[in-house]
């Protein structure tokens, strides 16, 4: 490839669960930490190659303020602006995924550094990854959420991240032109996650998204957690294992006093070098 | 890379023109003509690779119904949802800009055969390719554009495609939230792409644009060139050299009797090994 000198290059591939996408960045010996620009490059749609965050691959030892073990794999994740994220329940399976196809890691169950903590991958069959969520909280805290001129009650679930969980009965019908807000505005002074979700029947919801900060999304990791264990404290019945629809696709949620599973599908759909522009063009 | 048997993978860059993107296939030998369901996965942004179309590099001696020289580098564009495009003049200029990086071509001054006939590509400097656009007709048909309950006389531009061009006094108030309409409707039977264009000084406008079919786009290679000519139709003191920037960036337009010239910035921005879904799963 003939370049003009302007441009620098590196390894990645493009993956995505449930199309919650992402451009995975191969830095396996921590020499390359793409700074906040670099990262909105990468996640350009248009300019760039589009994703919804960066995974960057790197091995834990070249990560400051990890104290575990040096030689698992970390899951650096960035969002499209740049911004630091903490975990991503449709990244984690993703990023395993990758590990096994660059013949990084393997066996059927991976250990993965993340800056939530240790998760575990696990390869279920075909396309699908389990990954552990953690404890979810779910609280009734009186919050109400609006959209569009209508309002609804909202359970508040914490994922490790913030969510409020409404029930409507039609999900088509959501106008997200502009975005829902919530009352009283103090139960989320950070901002929160929305769910709208319709039950389908019995362990089986669909919902769609209003991500904090995006938009609405094809997925939300954590939001299918959230929107599962609403379902089942409103439900009552006792069910765990939940099948959730999302616009992108379909996952599966098990719920255990002690903690979640998120399974679903992982797929790398590219891989190659990118062109990075020079930053001092 | 391990992979499991299910994916057929091709090898593939990504490129823009002002933001006008484009997935590049190499298929120098014929091999490989995607049907319609692997441009849309091809184009797809959060489930494929993402772009507004695909460009297929092929020797033009493997188009059927090509009787020109079979050496020349064919461009087989395809629009994102599938169907068969006879020309973009972003297109043209990140095709040649492909041909070059890779090795395919050389040059200051490229040949391209197309569905609309031969496009000789220049390369300027730096990242600059100027492509030749033929003849563009400006008519004043009467026609008029409503968008949001605003309604606006329109000059009906023929660049190979239809264009209606409006002027207006502030692109920023625009709410593409529905597609502009035209009266009267018998005007454009096939549909049309219709440029709000603002006049900024002497030969610079700047304009937003929405493609049929598509919606708000960040650039249209046609599109700035009817912008351009219909300018200087109003305009009527002989300006032939305008600058038109669009929301994806800049371009120049060189209007002249017997034709137009659109040059602007086209860039590689990855390339690699896409994993096509098989179709049968």
């Amino acid at each position: 490839m003939r370049k003009t000198g302007r441009m620098r290059n590196w390894p990645f591939a493009k993956g995505h669960g449930t199309h919650n996408d992402f451009v995975i960045i191969n830095d396996r010996h921590g020499m390359y930490d793409p700074d906040s620009a670099d990262v909105r490059f990468l996640c350009d749609r248009h300019g760039g190659i589009g994703g919804d965050g960066v995974l960057r691959v790197v091995r834990a030892r070249y990560v400051k303020d990890w104290d575990g073990d040096p030689d698992l794999w970390f899951m650096d994740y960035r969002n499209a602006d740049g911004s630091i994220a903490e975990m991503c329940g449709n990244g984690v399976r993703v990023f395993a995924r990758y590990l096994v196809e660059e013949g990084l890691a393997m066996g059927e169950s991976l250990p993965i550094a993340t800056r939530a903590g240790l998760r575990t991958a696990r390869f279920v069959h075909q396309d699908q990854v389990a990954v552990e969520m953690g404890p979810v909280v779910v609280r009734d805290a009186g919050v109400k959420v609006e959209l569009a001129g209508e309002r609804w009650p909202a359970l508040s679930v914490d994922v490790g991240n913030p969510h409020a969980v409404v029930e409507v009965s039609d999900l088509s019908t959501l106008d997200f032109y502009f975005a829902p807000t919530w009352f009283p505005s103090e139960a989320f002074p950070e901002g929160v996650n929305v769910e709208f979700v319709r039950s389908v029947g019995p362990g089986h919801i669909a919902m769609r998204v209003f991500e904090r900060g995006v938009g609405e999304t094809q997925s939300c990791g954590t939001g299918t957690v959230a929107a599962a264990a609403a379902a089942a404290q409103r439900d009552g019945t006792g069910i765990t294992h939940w099948r959730v629809d999302v616009p992108g696709g379909t996952v599966r949620v098990d719920l255990r006093p002690d903690g979640s599973t998120l399974t679903g599908p992982a797929v790398i759909v590219a891989r190659g070098e990118v062109f990075l522009p020079n930053q001092f063009d």
